[in-house]
């Protein structure tokens, strides 16, 4: 396997193992043997629902299923989801964890100074899709191996788009606002609700997910378009319908509705800005299960209060977890939710499954699935160049 | 055109006429002719929302956009909101109105009294799709015509039900209330919330909306099932993947997801009782966008509140308006709206062109399309029989 801090972290156990201080003796002889190492996982807490569903495996209390087998064969697992600040949890282990498990639902930041900090590190692992709370680049000079799950959530982010679309365009949440006020008032929600049928929705991004998306908008009998550095194949192209806008700009004042469905990379960070936004259709519906650092923040709730936006939704907030004041949560239009898209049930199983096979080819120095690859070697995956 | 009223109150035109009673002379000689009709439509009522789009023609305001175009024509067009009750607007032009338009959004309920009372009525038109609030028996029976614009608005329902599906099964709502009430927490969303792949999804009737939702699930990947009773075309089977259930009670049981799309008649109406529920998975998700009386209200209360259905949504209730003390508004996991499916916008402009096409053939003595046609001739459509 690849990854140059495994031998340097290699030849570190072994020479200070000589002087070791008596806590860490403590711990060494507790959980580690020379072969063992110290696993950190970061994820959402459940408290009273961590016992709700036996399949609810994504929390913290119940983190990924892996315990049991974890400790059988003498690895340390600590698990948190106190992630933030010089005295949290997360920090006092850096020192010394082999592995950090986090996910893009309750991201644990993993800073050019952490990275820095921990000198055993040699994985870090996303149960989910999307590394980029990982300083990637920090991660890629420090030798270090960054894997996610990939394609292991892509249709519950896909299914949940479309969701959001059809939420949008059919007005929907003033007509549940109406029924829990005790309200009926038809013509508040439809004079703003259309169908979907016949409408241009494109999606910023076609990889794994937009492509999910433009195969189950196919019925729809919509226009279908989308941007991405490449074109698909010809197949994937005749099934969806999608038709390829190289120029992203062109695309974007064709579209009623428009999807991101790009990775966060120094290039998309903050790429809808007020001029990009402006380029829009008046009346744009936009669905971001992506990321929130791809929008302006204030962009997003200044086109929200002039119309120029007449709906956002999506699941994703920079930072996460938003706080109490983040101006999307007071915005006109939105359809927000906490970061839940890709943490379905169904995806978590799939996720965890997914992490439990990486430490399993970790531990015997094998090499992962290729597509799983977010850092390796030094060099970052094409998508987040 | 076989309407055999036309011919009764045509002769009862002529024969009246000879001894009129002052104020109806007035009303004669303003608005009505030897061929022209006093029109009755009853619409929700709009507001300050009727001017916000010019193509919000489904409301009272905007009386589907064809005043000019009767009153040019002589005849008589009265918009009301006010349907209930006997001191209420439409009460008072019962006796004389020729033709009454309404709507299932905001349902004018055309008893067997009413229709009586009626003595100048030929024709009962609905604005939509379901005719159940008017008295199909007593109608028949007084040889009038009903007619819907049957089409106009099922590709809007069959994407609403495709909506409420994803909400339920992704467990929208509980993520929305946290947004705009300050909190985050994935976990209190994530324990029940699903993808929709892999479900089994059951409709009970796969007329045309049924069948546009098939078709829209499609590329989902679950298991499609189907109660009807007709089997569709081997075609369209083969093209939606959906298997038929020839027995209701054997295909509740299989479902994780069903979806109601039968017109309420007397045997649908309170089907879905205590006994019918039970029969149903436990957890099971319902949405209903057909009619709310096809359910017994207090039962599906009863089971939202055991857990026995984990989710309900629709927007169809009974009565209509709902009351600011319907069980419904208050039950766990509801996401419902005011009735609003079918009167998005793109439906709105279908139905009223396609009421002006049948008043057009009306005032000509032209027959309708065929599958317009609720009562005619004495006779039931077969859908309400």
């Amino acid at each position: 396997m690849a990854m140059k801090r495994v031998a340097t972290s290699a030849i570190r156990a072994f020479t200070s193992s000589g002087i070791p201080s008596p806590s860490s003796v403590l711990t060494r002889e507790l959980h580690a043997s020379p072969g063992s190492k110290k696993i950190v996982g970061v994820f959402y807490k459940a408290n009273e629902f961590a016992s709700m569903n036996p399949n609810f495996v994504g929390c913290a209390e119940n983190a990924l299923g892996i315990r049991d087998w974890l400790e059988s064969q003498g690895h340390q697992y600590i698990v948190t989801d106190d992630k933030d600040g010089p005295d949290c949890e997360l920090e006092k282990h850096i020192p010394d964890l082999h592995v950090l498990i986090t996910t893009p639902f309750h991201p644990a930041y993993v800073t050019a100074e952490r990275i820095k900090k921990a000198k055993n590190l040699q994985l870090l692992l996303t149960a989910g899709i999307g590394s980029d709370h990982v300083d990637l680049k920090a991660a890629a000079d420090a030798g270090l191996t960054v894997a996610e799950v990939t394609g292991s959530n892509v249709v519950s982010v896909a299914e949940d788009e479309l969701m959001r679309i059809l939420i949008l365009i059919r007005n929907f949440l003033p007509g549940h606002h109406q029924v829990i006020s005790g309200d009926w008032n038809v013509a508040a929600i439809a004079y703003r609700a259309y169908d979907l049928e016949g409408k241009t929705v494109g999606t910023v991004g076609a990889g794994r997910i937009g492509r999910l998306l433009l195969q189950r908008l196919k019925p729809f009998n919509c226009n279908l378009l989308y941007h991405d550095r490449i074109k698909m194949d010809p197949e994937l192209e005749s099934q969806t319908g999608a038709k390829f806008e190289e120029d992203l700009d062109a695309m974007l004042p064709k579209c009623d509705i428009i999807v991101i469905n790009a990775p966060l990379t120094e290039k998309t960070k903050g790429m809808f800005n007020k001029e990009k936004i402006a380029k829009l259709k008046k009346g744009v519906l936009v669905v971001n299960n992506a990321r929130g650092a791809i929008m302006d923040t204030q962009a997003v709730v200044d086109a929200c209060s002039s119309g120029h936006i007449a709906g956002y939704s999506g699941d994703v907030w920079n930072p996460q977890p938003a706080p109490k004041d983040h101006p999307w949560r007071y915005m006109p239009n939105q359809a927000m939710t906490p970061h839940i898209s890709g943490t379905t049930i169904d995806g978590q199983l799939r996720y965890a499954a997914g992490v439990k096979d990486m430490l399993e080819r970790y531990f015997k120095g094998e090499d992962f699935p290729q597509q799983h690859y977010i850092v390796k070697d030094g060099e970052l995956a094409s998508q987040y160049r």
